[in-house]
């Protein structure tokens, strides 16, 4: 049984096809989803469904296999079984994939005034809050106002943060040219804060100012060593050092922290498995759960660091790696032979700026700029699983870039913005 | 000001691009809505930003034009002003192309059971219910609950009845094939009841008669002269002649009628303008309303029987016709001229059944099968407002076409299915 169907679940499900077991793929949601693509559904450059595959399509064929639609709410270790919301299942092997919700760090009461970006339904929200703050600036006459509307804060300098607020960048002074009569999109202020003393940590530090002045060519700033100490609807107080100020923003968009899924909570309590401070689960070497080495928890959701001393990173490579690991793991126990240690091999990172500009850290090569967008933009559009989505997508973006137009940008829900 | 951006209210903006006249916009949603292929997102076929464009985007280049995000609580016709709910406008000439809502027949707690199709929410609630049917289909062990689980009963014979229909029988027999494990998808039995005596009752009968074999190729049953009665959840009592019996249906879908905008209601207050029954105003041969020469209404809403006897249909023709001929009335009578009556030119019908089949009745020309669906699409594409969607919906369509498959399966929203 493999819980969740993101990267790590959906990987671990396809290599087992040709193992002699049976597969049960369960998850909340009936598609998979092209998580690092999520950021341009949330800023109307690509609809839902185009990075959004359906479970039982992509697994249709694979005879081994099955989907279930459920939410797993409590595990029973000792008798191999996992309760869900409606009902139970029993497994011999149990998978874990479940990935990470947004965190607030104890301060949850923000979540409604910024929020994160997980969910296809996160993102629709963002867009509409995004799209709804420039309308009500255009129908707005008080000028302080308009300023406020015309503010957006994304909180944490991560690649997520960064590619939104590159983003934002580009509907302000692209996008958005010529659509509006009373005010001009491209005044809009856009500010990446982030707590730590630069953007994009993970990557050497040239690559970290070649972002910052990316994003600054598109017209958002960034903010280092700066805390969000707290929201309110229309403001927020920031502390840089020991200065504090507030700044008026209608719109603020949270990717400042990720924290496991209480699945981990419920695998702890079921197996005495310890959580890290992000609350992933800690695993094996081989990835399993102490103790229980018929339980595997793989992709964002456990934290190994038996490779490089600290927990691998939240990123699809793991995840797929992982997933691909268990199942032959699973396959070898079979047949009665064993593996070796799960090692996770770095392909490297890149995050994009917005239109045509991009970083890229490969083992020895470091990219920004056109070439680097290039690389990125084929690795992402080869890396989606489904044939047609990964040819509309290309159009999409091809026309996207082209026009500098985005179409999906729609409003619809029945949400308001927060207040 | 122009109060809707649906077929009518759009063209009308558009045709006033080289009068000398400020173009207001107002409407609810940022969008136009291709509403003809609304079916295809309710049932997987195409994403919602497929078949929407951003009025600012359509707009953009048309210095005279300026688009609101707003929506209309009140006229005052004296004053020659509008109320939004958060603002007022004043105008010259209003023209009002606000469309229609569904409607119940006083039977408004069916709503959430038998939800209609006229907003992108409707379509993507739709979508989510015709899914999770077949989902819990899947893990229910009950045959007899199973079966209710996998009735579908569409209720209304027009065309979005028999788009629907259609739709949901390729969905069952071709795209959900091989992807379930305990059931059949093939199986669902899908209903299409009409309480007139034959469905698409505006075509010739030859026509209907074929649609009814199109259908029933697809597993779709036809009931006519057979009313809706009661619906409950997961029961409906149907009447045909005298007698009555109940079906057990998780899923009921609502294309059995429609009704004006409230808007017609407050320009009746305001005017004292005559409704119809279905709620449409009745408009005089220029379609201004009587006593308000300043003030038109187009499109679904008006109720214009001068040229036939009997009020137009609720098609995007007569509402593209509409908005042209209001449009030019403006320009004339500024020049100080005027125009005959609206004449409205029927350039013919047509609706699909599903893929590879459609009806088509032009003036002397009627078609069913392949070539009538080939001249559908054609027809649809070309008129698809923005080149963007045009080309990604006919590659969209060419992949669901060859592959059987439709890509825009999520389940999404907060939604469950009414129970």
């Amino acid at each position: 049984m493999i819980v969740g169907g993101g990267f790590a679940g959906l990987q671990a499900a396809r290599s087992l096809a040709k193992a002699p077991v049976r597969v049960t793929l369960v998850d909340r949601r009936n598609f998979h989803l092209f998580q690092p693509l999520l950021y341009q559904v949330a800023t109307g450059g690509l609809s839902p469904a185009n990075i959004a595959s359906p479970l039982r399509e992509i697994l249709k064929r694979q005879e081994n296999a099955e989907v279930v639609l459920g939410e797993v709410v409590d595990v029973d270790a000792a008798g191999h079984r996992v309760k869900l919301r409606d009902g139970e299942l029993s497994y011999d092997t149990l998978i874990v994939g479940a990935g990470m919700r947004n965190h607030y760090f104890g301060k949850n009461h923000w979540e409604p005034l910024a929020p994160g970006l997980k969910t296809v339904e996160d993102a629709t929200s963002i867009r509409r809050r995004i799209l709804l703050a420039f309308e009500a600036a255009e129908r707005e006459r008080d000028p302080e106002k308009v300023r406020a509307l015309l503010t957006f804060l994304v909180v944490g300098g991560g690649p997520t943060g960064v590619e939104l607020a590159g983003a934002l960048g580009e509907i302000a002074r692209d996008t958005l040219r010529q659509e509006f009569r009373h005010i001009d999109p491209a005044a809009a202020k856009i500010l990446l804060v982030e707590a730590g003393e630069r953007i994009l940590p993970s990557y050497v530090p040239p690559l970290s100012m070649r972002t910052v002045e990316g994003l600054a060519r598109l017209g958002v700033s960034v903010r280092t060593g700066c805390q969000v100490i707290d929201i309110q609807p229309d403001v927020v107080r920031l502390k840089t050092g020991e200065s504090e100020d507030t700044l008026a923003a209608r719109t603020v968009l949270w990717a400042a922290g990720v924290r496991g899924s209480p699945l981990a909570e419920v695998l702890a309590r079921a197996t005495g498995a310890t959580l890290d401070r992000a609350g992933r689960v800690v695993v094996e070497p081989d990835l399993s759960v102490p103790g229980h080495p018929e339980i595997f928890v793989i992709g964002d959701l456990a934290s190994f660091s038996h490779q490089t001393g600290e927990p691998l990173p939240g990123v699809a490579p793991v995840a797929i790696q992982a997933g691909r690991y268990v199942a032959s793991l699973v396959a070898k126990r079979l047949a009665g032979e064993s593996l070796p240690a799960f090692r996770y091999k770095d392909p490297g990172m890149m995050t994009t700026i917005g239109r045509s500009n991009a970083v890229v850290q490969l083992e020895r090569y470091l990219s920004t700029g056109f070439i680097a967008w290039l690389l990125w933009v084929f690795v992402h559009v080869t890396r989606i699983v489904e044939l047609e989505n990964r040819a509309l997508v290309l159009m999409q973006w091809a026309w996207n870039y082209f026009t500098r137009n985005r179409s999906a940008r729609l409003i619809t829900g029945e949400g308001d913005a927060p207040h």
